[in-house]
């Protein structure tokens, strides 16, 4: 537990939330301001801030719930869509630093639409040149 | 195989991409429309559309090379974050009907930001009749 994280306090009990999931390792509630009626937050109880910082086993039970939740909100809410999201690092958007996935249901008449504002590469070298520093920077362990 | 998937193309090398990572069951290539440049697409070989029709196994593996791209980029291109976003159905924007994360690295300066237009709720017992909904919903296997 990180003391001055607000979702450490959330899983303590300490703020309340209105929970939709909840086992040892994870919990799901409610985000307070969503996207769109029904976006619920999955996180692990233990404290990690990024993706990358978080053990690979347990980025698997998050998503495993994160599954779940998806096809709850299609099954329960009649969702006809929805929209999984996750930020790391202020740049990102990330507020509240300790892991946690958004899911949002989408409806056909909710009227919300990601900014996709898609760019172009110069020309395929540029394309090329990324992908290469990404690659030679890969962890193949 | 899907015959008439784009991303089982890309698989199948029947369309080219530009490869950042491969193994026998996941393909990460580059997003010929970047939000960021050096945007990366992460999917199963394996056709499935939805997170929520993925085998687990499978969006775990899917899941361990995302945070490995994501820490690549943080890594080989100094991003100063990353977004994980993926999209289910026509209504949450998805295209390309076949299971795809996208990693989005993310710098201070990139200018770029999601329309994060966040709704209230009318007052506590709508949001908890909808968790209510979600709950009631839910796959406990």
């Amino acid at each position: 537990m990180n003391d001055s994280c607000l979702f450490c306090k959330i899983v303590a009990g300490a703020i309340p939330s209105t929970k939709v999931y909840e086992d040892a390792e994870i919990l799901a509630f409610m985000d307070i301001g969503p996207i769109v009626k029904g976006h619920t937050l999955v996180i692990p109880k233990q404290h990690t801030e990024r993706i990358t910082d978080t053990p690979v086993g347990v980025l698997a039970r998050v998503m495993h719930i994160v599954q779940k939740i998806a096809a709850a909100q299609v099954n329960g809410l009649k969702a006809d869509g929805v929209n999984i999201f996750q930020a790391n690092g202020k740049a990102a958007g990330q507020v509240v630093p300790h892991l946690h996935f958004h899911v949002v249901p989408r409806f056909n008449t909710d009227g919300h639409s990601w900014n996709w504002a898609a760019k172009k590469y110069a020309d395929m070298g540029e394309m090329t040149k990324l992908a290469e520093s990404i690659r030679n920077a890969l962890d193949h362990t």
